[in-house]
């Protein structure tokens, strides 16, 4: 082949090639996002880099990262002896200096995201394999480490998932709860409940506060920066469940203000809400100016873990850039934006209003109260979820008052609703990353579909 | 297209389809192993039946299992939603029926891989997506949730690995180390001190004794059956750290003696080590006589996980069928044997010798007591393993006497070698799964340039 | 798994194989495009008709598709019995029902495209696995076979591209060249100029007639219908080259106008060009009241052939549907516009124009008459195209008066504008289908960078 | 990440790039073959090399590679532009340096792969992305035009597949079939016959001779060296297809011998028998002193071509290395020589035998005497095939005699046989690349079924 054509297929790599070298020296999201190609090829080279894909190796130890299935091989790049050491999961593996790499990367890159979203101030963050139950659980046990021995309560503003309620049990600790209260339609902290809740136990039986931004309207998030400046007081830990917190900014302020103000210990997010990847990760961070429990939780993880997670994260993170995550960002307010009118417009029609939740960026409740009274016992309006799920809509959620639920042994009334006996029937819906207009469109017109299939059932037995 | 054709390719394609329905009615593995093909085909077509790959489906919850980049969705078949609910890992998940399905199934199929592998009277198996290590730190707290509230101690035959000792402080709980004892050149179980260190804190205390099969030679594999008699005896928990035992039949007859005539209250074995996928994965089972505590695991268990180990294991499986993962372990155990009897002919040519370790299946270790004379300070022997490293052999471990490491708080004795002061340095070596025999005649060449370098430069030394 | 989600599930996989029944009863494109799960899903289920994908075939004949490398397996889906067969590219293979099923639909789906894109009463499509250039070769070849013995010249209207000349040499015959006539900037069809070399040449040694109607400006596409007439009425046979007409409306026009009014034997178009697949696949077709010499072409094909090009059509056409195709018909008209706007914008900036060329829908010229007298010789501009290719502009066609080239024994003057003598030094660009706004901006913005420089250079040497 | 671990890591990415530096230093199979990681990096690194992979490319010509569909591109590892220009299928692509490299590299590959097979004083190999009978008729037209205008017939030693004969056709020839002679079983090269037909024709009225080397059994190789001998005397062209003969030694040999000794105008031959890809390419070269045609070949093929044949050859070849590839070519002439003697003893237990073919190494007949007597008309055997098939065997060719056959206007009679009056019925197993010992045996055992099955039915009619 000509010189010419290969010198301009030379300079074409190489400025490629510079993707990568830029990416290595900078350590932030490049601003715009990679191709396939690139991202791939980057892969493929870490992994060249890895003892298992050395040519001529001779593996006469107990772990050579050998794989069976050419079909695993290839959907892990050929990436085969996972992240981490006994001693510290972001630790380097002398055998994999690729996967070592990559993960590094991936903190440092989903740190910068982070920031971008709007969490000022960050320390470093930790991408783990787990997701966000199973490391709020191993966050829960880095903080008792470090507080006295008695300390084995946990204080929680109730939100009504299991997975917090069963992170605390799993790790052996106790939960107590302390219920929001009520604010118009919203449910907001009880700050003074939560500080009674910490002195009834003694500070020093209390390992840790465990407070949450993003949830379910019409649950508000939580006052994490008024909490925080409490613990610190009051010198207890205090956690964030910040599960899918990043994608809204206003939750993410909180959040700075809270670790700016006072005693944040750590702050869990999951990467699948957060960053549209599988389910499987989640990031653990906390402000530049605490990072003890970080650190604890990377040197205490035991062994090695699967570097599939982190790989997702950084595909999607090199894919998008910058730009297509500020993108992915503001398309996010503003689709909330768009449901809210619509949806509200769209229920009005049928006798029914959206919840006045302002502090929550994310879920919009809608109420049920006239259909309740339109149902058969005039009040069960549990089965307009499924109504929902049978004409191809998912994740609305139905809440009716009254369920009573046992989780791990610990007893919720009206559980769904984060509270006792939340006046109003309702449902939620979500404008969460990744929705857009045209969801929201058609997500109306089943909605309307629903309403006079339900009307023409209540006339039928009326 | 005629008739005729597609007759004959609708049966091709129901015969093929046959594999899938006789998979599902007689859930263990196929005798032989399916190609690429029909293992990917049968994915796809779960993947279909979650909700995030309907067609028409309008998501507007907080998780809809969006995926942002379309390389991460095809590596993962576009299954998303991950594996588990908040209460159950091993539980359905409405949204995800086909996802359900697989993780189901990879369950059942590992369970008959292990008992083929000689895991006899075995409950239920259990993938988690999690590393050995810390599938142990939940195991260690499932089984604490199961024991008096002062067992906070676990008893532990010494074994040189960071992970278990990591695993124990994870969990929150207090180690006490307890020596092998040497015979011979093998370092075995002390059932005496292992009886005196739970005397000595009182079975109330001890939340569970932990023993290890597979290891690093001079060390034999835990006498497990005797541990757990004595452990039913003195009524306090057992757990196996099983962790590469599944590929050698004489450990995996120990362990079934242990749950047939003893209390094993879960035994733990890595997926990458024993069936050749990447890291990331661990099977929990015990005895069917016993199956609390890995039920207990599997409801413990907070949140979502991971499907990616879980996939990558049953590609393997359906890859291997039963016929090739029994070759795979008959080969395993003809390459011990070629190893011993290669290995020891090469160092007996430079006045070493294999150190005598029946119980032992797996792992060779090789006297350097020649060498070590001849090493410039009369002992250190160290730098053999680099010697061999930067000639592409990986995975042998050079033990020098006289080694002190501390652990996450705990000090060890010549650490290395599972002993304060074992007699000789060695070097071990591993036939493990997939280990050929072209890799043992590959070190063996490579062994006999290092010795010679090594005496070249001792000579030099002069 | 419970019933209830495998019901739901089950659900899911139903609707989307109603999607295959639908596209196998009808035929045609579906109107939205499929996910590439969809479409990946549907080849594997094809490849499994294949005797070389039976489970338990046994193979004894010459040709079985065995494929060596996993690697080329997989790129084809395991489709490796190619199309065709001795007698009839289009026939059916009795040892591969699913390759054949694929490349019937893909005719079938081609050809309800071309429909779309303006092609009306169009016979059926065939689809060679051949370039444009070596389907020409054997449209010319079956078109002399039905011709009389002596019929061995073809008249072809010039356009300056070397393949259609190479494509009637290596068919055996030979080339008899018409100018285009000057009308203003553009080149059109000289008819009486067509009529003179056919009479001249006698119509019983004429094979037929070649038109061509995309090509670069400042020549218009050819008067098709016109010279359709003609052939009719000479009773010569006429070939259209459509190589890259199938994106532009008024060229399908124009052919469908010629087939409804004269005699159109044959039209060939790239699948690359107006289908964005890679480069090695043409359509063959013919209006619907003649269809003789497609089904020549089709019988007279030897052997098999590769199934490969066939592949990339149908995907593309499934992963577009109606609705994508008719969006990338209709964008293409509209960056045209929006590039002979702006550009004519950025030229008149320095003093060059847009010719004038309506009887060209996609190739737009530019003079550079301005910048070719600042020229070092006052008149060579070839050097332009390559200041652009170095600004990563690729595609520009600089054509400086007076090249003369011999191409295959033919000896053309002034090569490159189709015309001995064109008065004006231009380039051309292409509003090709797939081109964008932002790619017209880009250009833009690089073109007004090479005048300054080419200005500045002039400058100095001034 | 550490500097020793970078370093190591580095060490490993050199090492695998000396693979491809000396893969293109050297030209030929590298010893050893490749690990598909490093065959597909080496792709993606060629792919970068072309203008539609150019990061910031603005494409405004007419043919950018622009590729829709993602799955298209990625199976092709964004390799668009295909191969060759309007002048040379094998010439550069100012646009494409990757392709145009991967394209040259392929053809020195092959001419390496064919040497080894025993082609000896080659001159240049050139892939086309054609099959063979295609690939046959650009050689003829390549013929054709360096004879005289009047050179119009192939003088064709007779063998019955329809391919070749179609090829004639197509590239507008006439065809002169001669009858091989019958030798005891074998048909043979009827070299008396050949010269007649020439003679009678006038040698300037002949194109060429067209021999074959690979065929069915009784069919032996045709005597291509005699042939040769012959045509230099004559001097009239002569193209030998070697269809699948290049896994042969000593069908390569007698090719060797042809152009030696005589004249050889070219050898085709295809990719998909010979080296395991998907049907699709094929071969064309000629002894080194003789290379016009093959020039020629390569310089009339009118435009581009797809590079996907090409691909898949480059694969294939970098995956088997040197070694692999003997080791393919041996095992083929061991597996014949097991499957003559496993069916010479099966089919002996029921009164048959093999015909006694020496000159043909792949293809074996069986003789079906005795039991087209026991068939119901007492000798129609031809449903013994479909037995076979629809027991999931492939391949096998029932010959009945007395079958007339018309192809493209040329009648044959006894066609099947490659002779109008072969004595006996019979059919015809081969041992082609990639047959392996167990298919023999499985073979074996289907017939044995399927003798038993006609004998009973035989019984029955009795």
């Amino acid at each position: 082949v000509s010189k010419a054509y290969i010198n301009q297929g030379s300079q074409a790599t190489a400025r490629r090639s510079k993707l990568v070298t830029s990416l290595l020296s900078e350590r932030r999201l490049p601003k715009d996002g990679w191709d396939d190609h690139s991202i791939e090829s980057f892969l493929s080279e870490a992994a060249m880099m890895d003892s298992n894909n050395f040519l001529d190796n001779v593996g006469v130890g107990e772990r050579e990262a050998r794989v069976y299935s050419p079909l695993v091989a290839r959907r892990h790049w050929n990436l085969a002896h996972g992240i981490g050491r006994s001693g510290d999961v972001a630790a380097e593996q002398p055998k994999a200096a690729g996967s070592s790499l990559l993960n590094k990367l991936t903190n440092l890159l989903v740190a910068d995201a982070m920031r971008i979203a709007g969490l000022e101030d960050m320390g470093p963050a930790l991408v783990l394999p787990l997701a966000t139950g199973m490391t709020l659980t191993l966050v829960l046990l880095a903080v008792k480490s470090k507080r006295p021995k008695t300390a084995t309560k946990v204080v929680w503003c109730r939100l009504d998932q299991k997975t917090c309620v069963k992170a605390v049990l799993s790790a052996g600790l106790e939960l107590v709860v302390v219920s929001p209260k009520l604010v118009g339609d919203q449910l907001c902290t009880d700050l003074d409940a939560v500080r009674a809740a910490v002195e009834a136990a003694g500070p020093a039986n209390v390992c840790c506060v465990v407070t949450s931004t993003s949830c379910f309207a019409p649950r508000a998030g939580d006052a994490c920066s008024d909490v925080a400046k409490m613990c610190a007081e009051l010198d207890v830990g205090h956690v964030v469940n910040n599960a899918y917190g990043v994608q809204a900014t206003a939750l993410c302020k909180e959040v700075t203000k809270a670790w700016r103000r006072g005693r944040v210990d750590a702050v869990v997010q999951s990467t699948d809400k957060n960053f549209m990847v599988p389910v499987g990760g989640a990031v653990v961070c906390s402000g530049k100016g605490n990072t003890e429990i970080v650190d604890a939780v990377r040197k205490s993880y035991p062994g090695r873990a699967s570097i599939s997670p982190v790989l997702d994260l950084l595909i999607t993170l090199l894919s998008m850039g910058s730009h297509g995550w500020q993108r992915c960002l503001e398309d996010r307010g503003d689709v909330y934006g768009y449901m809210r009118t619509k949806l509200g417009e769209c229920v009005g029609e049928f006798g029914e209003r959206l919840l006045d939740t302002p502090g929550n960026p994310i879920s919009i409740g809608v109420s049920l109260e006239t259909h309740a009274k339109l149902s058969e016992d005039g009040k069960d309006v549990s089965f307009f979820g499924s109504m929902l799920f049978s004409r191809c809509v998912s994740g609305t959620r139905v809440v009716a008052p009254g369920k009573r639920q046992d989780v791990g042994g610990v007893v919720f009334d009206g559980f769904g609703a984060s509270h006792d006996a939340y006046p109003v029937p309702y449902f939620t819906a979500a404008a969460a990353l990744g929705t857009t207009r045209e969801d929201v469109d058609r997500f109306c017109a089943q909605l309307r579909k629903c309403f006079k299939d339900f009307r023409k059932k209540a006339a039928k037995r009326g």
